[in-house]
């Protein structure tokens, strides 16, 4: 398996491929794929990783070459939903016999691709979680999963058979009205979030639960939502009573919490049925 | 005219009421609106001026009362969106006899009110805006619009006599995709902004700038985007390049500055043809 680095949205740090390199190298050699991270993974425009036009032709590089098995995205940060509009059409055949992995940002992609129904999606860790408090096992976890199938890398499921996705709810909710939502009837939707504050996921979750398409999924599972910061006042209630709220006004049932998140313990979670 | 004031999302500083009605006795009797403060304006429960029931109801007391012209939204914060589903359908006839004024996290109560056909919406100055610097030229301004329908106090257009209708950026992203969205072909579209870093004006005005509805706007104008927190690493442009990418992306005319913001400054936007 070999598998393309590139980075859609924002920069990594450089010392990810080192450190990634050197666990790759001392895995055992049956388990042990070919990576390589596009140049442009440390490539820098502003608040991006290279200016559209960079990560675009990064993107297609990894994707339409018949060499790579899969496109692993180096990190999230934003930037992903800028590119979507050119490369969708510019995607060939090699880009359809491939694993797409990564989660954040790169929603904005997963949702497009799958949207599309190009290659074999999933929300699951990334290079850049290297730099993570044991992170190295978000990465092998990853690593598992795209070179080995690992089943024990995927997040469990509540409605077992059902089609899942994954998303950061944010990115999820800056997605509706765009060409690049998939429509997420009849699955087991996984939602997490990072960084923001209890109103803000509540207003995200009402608009998330708003779309008719969502009101079809086979339900919500809450996936970790830390750290949240502070509400000033106090919200007054958890992330889990406001995703029962919101799933209960709109008749979508709440399948409880998902393993999924901005952390080390962040599983896999393909899109569709796998 | 008899104003009534409620509070559909945060509660307002007890000492708002006290520091407007003294502002209004001091009005030339020919310009001074008899103003009614809800008591739910000052309610409490975790991040709302009351629970959903509580501000849905305060806003149908003022809102079905034929004795008041004007519905006057107390202050932003969070929380319209909540109860736009219950309030909506409950509406009677006198509310349709009616302006009501607010913005920031209002827009949830603007847009369903306008998109139903309900009343005279318009977008402009809050009873908490005279806590602001200069807060009182804010609140002199929006008086004059409910009371005397200023022409004066109206933010420029930059396309005469086209139907106008204005958001914060934020609130009409996370409208998107739910059933409070009017349909805003046609018209020019002014945005603010306050508080967000530029990657998020960024990526919520990708997500308005797709919406095929907003595509066939007149045009869009950008008002004031302040403060904005940096942006780490620095964004690359300023919130004007920012919109007029996207405008330009979406074939949507960007028509220059709009004179409305989170400040004392902020002008009155009415909705549709005035």
């Amino acid at each position: 398996m070999k598998i393309g680095i590139v980075a859609p949205g924002g920069p990594i740090a450089p010392e990810v491929e080192e450190k990634l390199s050197a666990l790759v190298a001392a895995l055992p050699a049956a388990h042990r794929p070919e990576i390589w991270f596009h140049p442009q993974c440390v490539a820098s425009s502003g608040h991006f990783a290279g200016d559209d036009a960079t990560r675009a032709a990064a993107f297609l590089d990894v994707a339409n070459d018949p060499e790579f098995g899969a496109v692993w995205f180096a990190r999230g940060g934003y930037g992903s939903f800028r590119i979507v509009e050119a490369v969708l059409p510019a995607l060939t055949d090699a880009a359809r016999d491939k694993l797409y992995l990564g989660y954040s940002d790169v929603g904005a992609l997963n949702a497009a691709l799958y949207r599309a129904g190009i290659g074999r999606v999933a929300h699951g860790p990334m290079p850049s979680d290297i730099n993570r408090d044991d992170g190295e096992a978000a990465v092998r976890r990853a690593l598992a999963f795209l070179t080995d199938g690992d089943a024990s890398a995927r997040a469990p499921v509540a409605v077992p058979g059902a089609p899942t996705a994954a998303f950061n709810i944010t990115i999820l909710a800056h997605l509706i009205g765009t060409p690049a939502l998939p429509d997420l009837s009849g699955h087991v939707l996984m939602l997490e979030e990072v960084s923001e504050r209890m109103y803000r996921i509540d207003r995200a979750l009402g608009q998330i639960t708003s779309v008719p398409e969502i009101r079809r999924a086979a339900g919500i599972m809450l996936g970790r939502c830390a750290p949240i910061p502070g509400n000033d006042p106090e919200f007054g209630c958890t992330e889990e009573e406001v995703a029962r709220y919101w799933c209960e006004r709109a008749g979508i049932p709440y399948l409880g919490r998902a393993d999924i998140g901005h952390d080390a313990a962040n599983k896999v979670v393909p899109f569709g049925a796998w």
